[in-house]
């Protein structure tokens, strides 16, 4: 996977016109850029430089006892190590590669883009300084945004496969959950699920799943309560789970029955069908080469011309190593999205679609689809929820 | 825990002359600055602030999703929220607080101190250009090595606990471990042992724990290999546990007798001895006051004296939440280790101790052990590996 990663990242410098990216990190195991995780597939204890180049080479500098582990990886062409300091061999290795654009991990707009630290921006210009490079360096936002966003067939299948172990889990949580649990037990119930399975959740266990039930629920990123599900509550669950490192997040929403009912009162049917037609809409015109927030409005429109407030937050999100996986974006043009939702949606990123609708005195509607940019348009790769689920 | 270090923060606040700290952040599930799990507790998605001021303010400013999980955190003395931008609210807050000096996470020198990236350093300029705060952020490196290394009697209790496992699990080693088995097979029993008990390694476990068998080996931070350990070899293993989110990280030496041998030969135990003695020297001196550099040079010093090659790293780092917990060290006053070796040790500080020996033909000699820094002098946490294990 990281070969497969490499050798696109040479692809895009060439697309880009850069002729060198480089990651400059230290003690990753405390904090490590996202995009070792992506291209570089370990950790490095010391500064430590990782070089990619238009011409193909892949070059590691490290620490000499971190040297031999990256020897083993065999994912670079060369790596140099050094003990006392590594200002002068990176001096050096950059004057043989002598590159007009070298492209660094800052970014004000793409976290996925940020992960070098201001301390360590620092040292890179003291290092540079008086140097032919002390002004080649640019973000690597678009180099991050390419490589991360266009997913390769291997890491589609991935993320699929990661969806149908949710949507498997979400049909026993349909079996197992009725009035009169909390909101704790059944968010228990999927903790032990993939326990018993030996599989991580795709984000902190603190809310993955989140499991909200009822009007009164505190919205979204929250932990499952001591609140007692009702007859007449929407329940919705936010979960996904982490496999072969890449990851699936995925909404559901269920409506608990009272005695008296055969099926949901019409406001609750409304609002399910209203965020089910919201994700057909946006679906229907994702496709390479539209700005994201264009396909945000579409369902923001749709959602509030059926009678509802707009959901407080983006349409979605891309999805791969990490539930937010980065620029773009499907979401307004709101200050917090900054530059990130004028960005063209391209083949081979894959997007959440998760609008929300809140149905008074029952709950939230909410259903989270993901889907993979193809060349004309898009694919589910979670199949979509087209039924509210009842429960008696 | 975090209340408890909060609490030192503002009395940290105090003693530097700083009138405010500020942690700024966003996506800190996907790279998190290290002071979140410090003083924190919590990840935010959004760009969010935590500050911390002399006067005892605990501020937090996070994305409107975020709020009720940080509410109920109850680590704050005010959680702001907001939903399109964060600009002016920060703005606001910090108005109304009116510090003279903020410090921020960024250091060229202590990684631990240094969680703000070069984007979220840049729009942090933008928001406060032309406001009376533009000159006012300073570097966080003395407010975060204090908090971070001056740990609490309860951070020292379980740094203790997680030694003693380290040490139990080392006793079950001794016990299995025989020529014939590969490195490889040391490390998998190992990690077996803290499966059982449902422990987690005290870093990556590719080389936690790190098993070298003979005097070929690659040296640390390489993963245990197929090599075959034989009678003759000097065998070292470094390995820790993460226990109640503190780690141990300790390293023992042992020897496989030949057929004919009752006891090491005289260059195992001399080159053994010389690290046991180069400890005993360099804690006879770590007390508060003194520069790391200096018992640093202490020990590589005494280990030349005796005929040996110095160790190519520093003789000791900081333990906490991390296997190398940050600023300030026991290293040689080498390019790669910046100021940070002339910072002088504090009480409450805990450090490791870890020189090594080659001893050609058997391998490598080394023990590290793990000290905390008393008002007098220091005292170990791990007890002292003085016998040279033998097995036959």
């Amino acid at each position: 996977m990281i070969k497969e990663k490499v050798k696109q990242t040479f692809d895009v410098l060439n697309e880009k016109g850069i002729d060198a990216w480089m990651i400059f990190a230290r003690e990753s195991h405390t904090m490590a850029d996202p995009a070792m995780s992506l291209v570089v597939g370990a950790h490095c204890t010391w500064e430590s430089a990782f070089i990619y180049t238009q011409k193909g080479d892949a070059i590691a500098i490290v620490g000499n006892l971190d040297k031999a582990a990256f020897d083993d990886l065999k994912h670079f062409t060369k790596v140099h190590s050094f003990k006392e300091g590594f200002r002068d061999l990176l001096r050096q290795v950059m004057t043989e590669l002598n590159p007009q654009k070298i492209a660094i991990n800052f970014s004000k707009n793409d976290y996925m883009s940020d992960g070098l630290t201001h301390g360590m921006y620092l040292q890179l210009m003291e290092i540079f300084e008086n140097t032919p490079f002390q002004n080649a360096f640019v973000s690597s936002e678009e180099i991050v945004a390419a490589v991360r966003g266009r997913k390769s067939p291997s890491e589609i299948a991935r993320i699929k496969a990661a969806c149908e172990l949710t949507l498997a889990i979400y049909d026993r949580v349909t079996k197992f959950a009725r009035p009169g649990h909390r909101e704790k037990d059944v968010a228990d119930f999927i903790v032990e699920e993939i326990r018993k399975i030996n599989v991580e959740p795709a984000w902190d266990v603190a809310h993955c799943p989140a499991v909200f039930s009822g009007p009164e629920t505190a919205g979204a990123h929250y932990s499952p309560t001591e609140r007692i599900i009702e007859p007449g509550h929407i329940m919705n669950i936010d979960f996904g789970v982490k496999l072969n490192d890449y990851v699936s997040d995925l909404q559901r929403t269920w409506y608990f029955l009272k005695p008296d009912e055969e099926k949901a009162p019409a406001p609750v049917q409304k609002a399910f069908d209203t965020v089910k037609e919201a994700i057909q809409l946006a679906a229907s015109i994702l496709k390479p080469g539209i700005e994201g927030w264009k396909v945000d409005k579409v369902a923001r429109d749709y959602i509030v011309s059926q009678g509802y407030a707009e959901y407080p937050h983006a349409l979605g999100h891309q999805v791969g190593r990490s539930a937010h996986d980065g620029a773009g974006i499907l979401a307004p043009t709101w200050e917090r999205y900054k530059q990130v939702p004028y960005l063209k949606v391209e083949a081979g990123q894959v997007y959440t679609l998760e609008p929300r609708v809140f149905c008074p005195g029952h709950g939230t509607a909410t259903m989270e689809e993901i889907v993979v940019v193809r060349e004309d348009g898009c694919e589910f790769l979670s199949n979509p929820q087209v039924e509210l689920i009842c429960i008696k």
